[in-house]
């Protein structure tokens, strides 16, 4: 049996991912600084054996076999997964593979150097060779997997996703935003009239922010015999399904975006731990992409956590963890009104809920053109400023470190990420509206601190289908009906308009 | 060049086992319980993918070509090790290995079960299939080796030791030591009068206990830009020379022990990071055993640790760091008192270091005799009882649990590692000798809490050298003489009869 070998195959691939996982989440929590290169070196190798072993020749006779041995359906999703993996993997040759790392690791490091200084000229050089090898990747995917190249480099974050999917979506948002955004910082004003924000009642002490965060964790279904919470200077969610390493960092100034950090993180966390266990070594028994990844994230952090009916709950579980002088005064208003402030700013990462698709459609629409090359690498700048005040009234004329050098992704060679952040903030939005029919009290349980239902819902309905199907099937089967943006939109009337 | 393929060869397996170190601290500080059956999947996986690597058939003929190739010291030094280490990994079969694994790890988990409740009977059947498969295992390295059986797997932990330097030396230990203990405690008893013991004025707070551990750990020499110190059940030292990851655990009660056992796992960690980090991924870049590793602990913990000077220094450190009241009253003798208590035992791991190598002797004869077969398995525990009763007075009849049931080590099949720790402790003595000799002002150095001169001396002489000499040629190289129990001895006497 050909399915039997690549069954096995993925065993082993499975264990060398569980390595690199671990040492990765290792490098960043509890690692020495003297112990990086070593490090680096582990890495590299692994790397190699990992690549080695993933596109050996027999493989594809493997899998042109296995799809004519008789299966059943979980093993054909998984043959038709392994065919996808296989043919990403091996459509770029190691020679190229290795100059393009190099290139982007040099990009990246020079990035580090000039962003604060804002050295696009100095920086320009390498990122054009960058650019130039990502349009070469993109050609050789592109005739490997029989798409369009901007559509080949999507499919490496989000296997399915398509520009001419996400076009009309994002161009609906870019419509809708740009005259919402001035709507919501009226009304936010109105609102809080000549009120000031009340304030925050720190130092909070980090062990008992942890604490905090861990009980509110459990309470949404976080695993702890499955996964730990530590420290990191960037917050992430690494590890494996059967034990997910979750990191934040805490501020003793403001816990609160410690705790959204810890519950952005959960929402990934969750969705790993929920996969099927059984197809763990399958990339059919895989999260589904990093849009569908997001959106499991931004579900807890936007839909849940900033939601009026999870602070019902939060706040006094804020006084009992971290005294009852905490947040001297505050209700679940002054709650809102601190996370819920609409600012549109110049940076992604600072961006509120409704400002921050509006940068994403900025860079996904100049990344479509720069791979096409109806957009040169120099020309850029411009570019970028005249979307920045076409949708968010500000200019980034003259300011490139607040600018298009903000984000690491393209000098380190990412592109076709960007979109995945969007499409899961609408894909949590939809999802909400969908819980909301099929589980009618579920915003009377998050007010209660009742999580079952929600947890029990997305286990069902996303988490367990894993990558059986495919991610617009994933998002039918689990809410009724395609991607519609109408939710999201929805959600943010509802959130800032009310 | 077939040097150059050796060469890098070994970086691979250096790599891999990186990963393996890594992943073993992981699984004993941080992960969580529900982690483990992937872990063990994933290190499964790794260990074949080691193994494969490491036994490759052409890697015989590089080894061939490149002892015939010019190569410098070190790098003949390394071919040297580099055969050693394939025909040790290369004279066993995968299906003797697999059926061995699956014996000793039924066997040990028995073990684990039956231990506590001295089931000797039970257990039995299990042990007698590991002996059996030990002797099959001895023979098969014997002829590859081209060594006595005993001295085959010797080789496993201490590369060079043999059974028949060992004897004399033991013999000398057994003599000497059954009339020193009764010396010794008859002037302990004399010596404290009729002075009760000075109590201990706990609790003590773990965090101040590691920060004191951490200011003795740095002092004597402890690099934290490659290593650092966290919290595990069983304390051990793991990791890699560049990011050495050592454990301990605190009690609250008494902070010695764990003070202790962390300047133990210090001196083990000493000799990984003073290990030539340009030859690292070369068996002769590597630490020379497990005899010269547990020098190099027992150094730290019984020679410095344990003597008068260090607590000149490191009292005060104790009540900076754990309260002025931390040992009221207590003054260097009052912890010396505590520290050197000579008291026979049953259990190995909790001997003074007057009756450890009692029992070391005691393990040392019948593991000689259960290989060659003079012993039977079913006759241990007489001649367990009748050794303890000649060496320490004590008799284990009907006491399996402290008798032959103690150890984990033959249970999980580990025969011919118990002589090291009792080689170690004579080594460590020898080289206190011999620093005394060569560096005049050594104890006053300790004693106001100076170990440059300490620190260099042993990273010239042991760290440095790694493997590239065998064992008797590093211990004359070290200390002028080969290994010589008298410096042993001549500190006991030192220590206990003064």
């Amino acid at each position: 049996m050909s399915f039997a070998k690549l069954d096995e195959l993925n065993r082993k691939l499975e264990a060398i991912e569980h390595a690199q996982a671990m040492l990765g989440v290792d490098e960043a929590v509890n690692m020495p600084s003297g112990g990086g290169a070593k490090r680096a070196e582990a890495m590299g190798v692994l790397a190699g054996l990992y690549h080695e072993t993933a596109t050996a020749p027999q493989i594809g006779e493997w899998i042109d076999k296995a799809e004519a041995e008789p299966l059943d359906e979980h093993q054909k999703a998984a043959v038709f997964e392994f065919r996808r993996v296989y043919t990403n993997m091996t459509c770029l040759s190691s020679a190229f593979v290795e100059r393009q790392t190099a290139e982007r690791i040099r990009s990246e490091q020079l990035w580090r150097e000039l962003r604060p200084k804002g050295d696009w000229k100095g920086f320009l050089p390498a990122f054009e060779g960058v650019i130039a090898t990502m349009r070469e990747e993109a050609d050789f995917r592109a005739a490997a997997l029989k798409l369009d190249p901007y559509d080949a480099l999507i499919e490496q974050y989000d296997p399915g996703g398509r520009a001419a999917f996400i076009e009309p979506i994002f161009a609906t948002l870019k419509l809708e935003l740009k005259s919402f955004i001035p709507k919501a910082m009226e009304r936010q004003k109105l609102k809080s009239g000549n009120r000031p924000k009340k304030a925050l009642n720190g130092p909070y002490d980090p062990a008992k922010q942890k604490a905090l965060g861990e009980v509110m964790m459990k309470a949404i279904g976080f695993d702890f015999e499955h996964g730990r919470l530590d420290i990191s200077h960037h917050p992430f969610c690494g590890g494996v399904p059967t034990d997910v390493r979750m990191t934040t960092r805490y501020s003793t100034e403001d816990f609160i975006p410690g705790i959204l950090g810890i519950l952005h993180e959960t929402g990934h966390g969750l969705y790993e731990q929920g996969l099927p266990a059984a197809w763990s070594h399958w990339p059919s028994g895989r999260a589904r992409g990093m849009a569908i990844h997001e959106s499991q994230s931004l579900f807890v952090e936007k839909q849940i956590a900033k939601s009026p009916e999870f602070w019902a709950w939060g706040l006094p579980l804020v006084r009992e963890h971290l005294g009852k002088e905490a947040l001297p005064g505050w209700e679940i208003d002054d709650m809102l009104a601190h996370v819920h402030a609409i600012k549109p700013g110049f940076i992604r990462v600072d961006a509120d809920e409704a400002s921050y698709p509006l940068h994403i459609v900025l860079r996904f629409e100049l990344e479509k053109d720069l791979v096409s090359g109806r957009l040169a690498v120099k020309d850029i700048p411009e570019a970028w400023d005249a979307k920045m005040r076409d949708y968010l009234g500000l200019s980034t004329r003259d300011n490139m470190t607040d600018g298009p050098m903000q984000d690491v992704h393209w000098p380190a060679g990412a592109f076709g990420y960007f979109p995945s952040y969007t499409l899961g903030a609408l894909i949590a939005a939809q999802i909400m509206a969908a819980m909301e029919r099929d589980l009618p009290r579920v915003r009377g349980d998050i007010a209660a601190g009742r999580f079952d239902g929600v947890t029990q819902w997305r286990r069902d309905k996303i988490w367990q289908p894993a990558s059986r199907h495919s991610i617009g099937e994933l998002i039918v089967n689990a809410t009724g009906e395609a991607l519609n943006p109408q939710y999201f939109l929805n959600h943010l009337e509802r959130r800032y308009l009310n």
